[in-house]
């Protein structure tokens, strides 16, 4: 079986760095650009301003080793198993984002609220 | 950067076929049983029966070809970018599975409702 990942495009976001972001999209997420590659652009027929999607993102900056993490990165938390947590780090790292469309064109879609950064890869877009 | 999904775990359940399968968990999904590989149960501490979680899973019969499809299988909707639907049949067909647990011990978690057919691939599981 082939399970290997196809990179559909990328995040163009203000956040430049994981520190700059907050934990969850409706926390202080922001409008960002998704830059869809040209050979999955046809999957985009139906997207529309307005409508609510999720998109699926690989967290390229996030640690694969940890099983368990403080939640919230808060140290007076007990440690605890990332499958229990929203933590970036896990073994795999792909992130979960409830989003809003405001642009599309025929390459590109503006979504909010955002907290992903700059260059993260995208894998999918769902209706939600 | 290496984007190779890590298979956590597998479900076990009584829908055999995806033709058996509902559409969504929530018409007409099942309890099923996730069987967690011996790596990844550190990363289970913390789930608690009666938890919401959202399961990430490989939707290992998908054909990942397709980039427009008939929305819910149905011949009478006109094709549609596959981004607009929740078609398994997509260019990384990664199911997203809101559910609860019902039961959990050491390796295996009972959750409902689930859709996914037996066999289906672990990827993640997140807090709600």
């Amino acid at each position: 079986m082939n399970t290997s990942l196809k990179i559909i495009g990328y995040v163009q976001s203000d956040f430049k760095k994981r520190s700059d972001t907050p934990r969850q999209g409706d926390e202080g997420g922001i409008v960002a650009t998704l830059h869809i590659e040209d050979e999955f652009r046809d999957a985009m027929d139906g997207l529309k301003v307005g409508m609510e999607i999720v998109l699926l993102t690989w967290l390229h900056e996030a640690d694969r080793n940890y099983l368990k993490v403080h939640p919230r990165g808060n140290e007076s938390i007990p440690m605890r198993g990332v499958f229990s947590t929203r933590s970036p780090d896990r073994p795999n790292p792909i992130g979960m984002h409830p989003v809003t469309i405001t642009y599309i064109d025929r390459e590109s879609i503006k979504v909010t609220p955002l907290e992903a950064i700059d260059g993260t890869l995208l894998l999918d877009i769902k209706n939600a």
